[in-house]
């Protein structure tokens, strides 16, 4: 297996473009959940400013006013809150089609999170007077706004099942499958931001991911600087969903043979 | 501290009203979140209909398809996933005034969580039909329905911060203070539902749950039967927001005192 270099998946940084590109906003108005409002997110990403970020720019603060709904074009940006008492909570780490704050954008009052670019990054931004306008002129374009805040309750609801009812190590594998792109059989894949953000985006303790990283080896999974070698995919998602009959039958197969002294 | 009686505590049915009460809505639509679409809110709501729950009542399934959005009136509705290996997961106990679905109401597609009561409930309920209908009619409704799932994505985007940074005795601490009708002072408060219920939206397992009762007791909460007794809410509200600088102060003021062996 050939281990990738990781500077390859460096992005470097695209030039201002004026607005969304015409295949971006395929992408977007294609996704199951915004196919039937497809024409009104064109609409409304077609009149949108493009925001160009670089790593650790801020995209908003907590506690400001919200000024409006941002989608993700191309990067990641880091949704976080800082706690009561000081210290940094990941929330989300959106990637490209992923929005934040359609229905916080129709509220005058503070964002409940802050964002920022993890690395370069571009960004669709819409003000909320914006949306406000455009939805009491087409009642339509309400709708396309709520299918865009579904997703983000479908995102928060699966990531607090995900960190009530997976372990630790589920979660990781889970992660690292996602980063695959086939179903099965192996593949070598990058990590797509560093191991301190994903330990946070994952609820973990940056020396709990190392830990885990180092047991993964037991199912044929090896961490490698910034790439991560998957033997059976396959093997790896059913881990992901069910750890516990997995590791029964990793333990049944490898049993260790019993010896007989003296032979 | 006298021991109040759970008894007390436990709803009796109430009779079916044929759409919410007056004094409930004019509660809900003076929310901050909603308070700008209050007349929108009222207007919907009171074309709503309503339906009464026993306890373990199944509003909706998971994977089945969502055919609106409810508001909950009074008691309390479990929100909750099956996961893959065909555990439960709770991912909300929705209070009186919390909704679920103004997202997925618009959209023709399985709902992502199962929805029951877990006692005695009632709830209003408004057709995904009806809610479009609305929408197109008066592309203010459409507003007022994004505030209502600004709600849900603020309590998730809550829920996910106090997963991630939040012990599990702090979590329990800040569960206890939210019951507390007082912000200082002593109290005795009843838990509003059972305790492998409170384990399971807090994300513990429910022998974590007696564990972190245990030792609450030393900063001065108790737990018996279904009530909590607490000495000093200020304290305990601390304790939600930092454990850690409590800890400290509670071991510096409970130093052992150096005993001297023979006098």
């Amino acid at each position: 297996m050939n281990w990738c270099n990781p500077r390859h998946f460096k992005r470097s940084p695209t030039a201002f473009s004026g607005g969304p590109d015409q295949e971006f906003l395929l992408k977007l108005s294609g996704r199951e959940a915004l196919r039937p409002f497809s024409a009104e997110i064109e609409d409304l990403m077609a009149a949108a400013r493009v925001v160009e970020l670089a790593g650790g720019d801020t995209l908003f603060r907590q506690d400001e006013l919200m000024t409006g709904l941002f989608v993700v074009i191309e990067g990641w940006i880091k949704v976080y809150r800082i706690t009561p008492s000081g210290e940094e909570a990941v929330i989300q780490i959106l990637a490209a089609g992923e929005s934040f704050g359609p229905a916080v954008a129709m509220r005058d009052d503070e964002c409940i999170a802050a964002a920022e670019a993890v690395g370069d990054a571009r960004v669709i931004c819409l003000s909320a007077d914006f949306l406000i306008r455009r939805i009491r002129d087409a009642p339509q374009i309400g709708l396309a706004v709520l299918a865009l805040a579904l997703q983000q309750v479908r995102d928060l609801t699966l990531q607090v099942e995900q960190l009530k009812a997976q372990t630790g190590m589920q979660r990781v594998a889970e992660f690292i499958s996602s980063l695959c792109p086939v179903d099965s059989g192996s593949c070598v894949v990058a990590l797509p931001y560093d191991k301190k953000l994903i330990a946070a985006r994952l609820g973990l303790k940056p020396e709990s991911l190392s830990r885990i990283f180092a047991r993964l080896k037991a199912i044929g999974v090896e961490v490698r600087a910034d790439c991560v070698a998957i033997n059976n995919v396959k093997r790896l998602k059913e881990f992901a969903l069910d750890e516990r009959s997995m590791t029964k039958s990793i333990r049944s197969s490898h049993a260790p043979i019993p010896m007989t002294l003296g032979r």
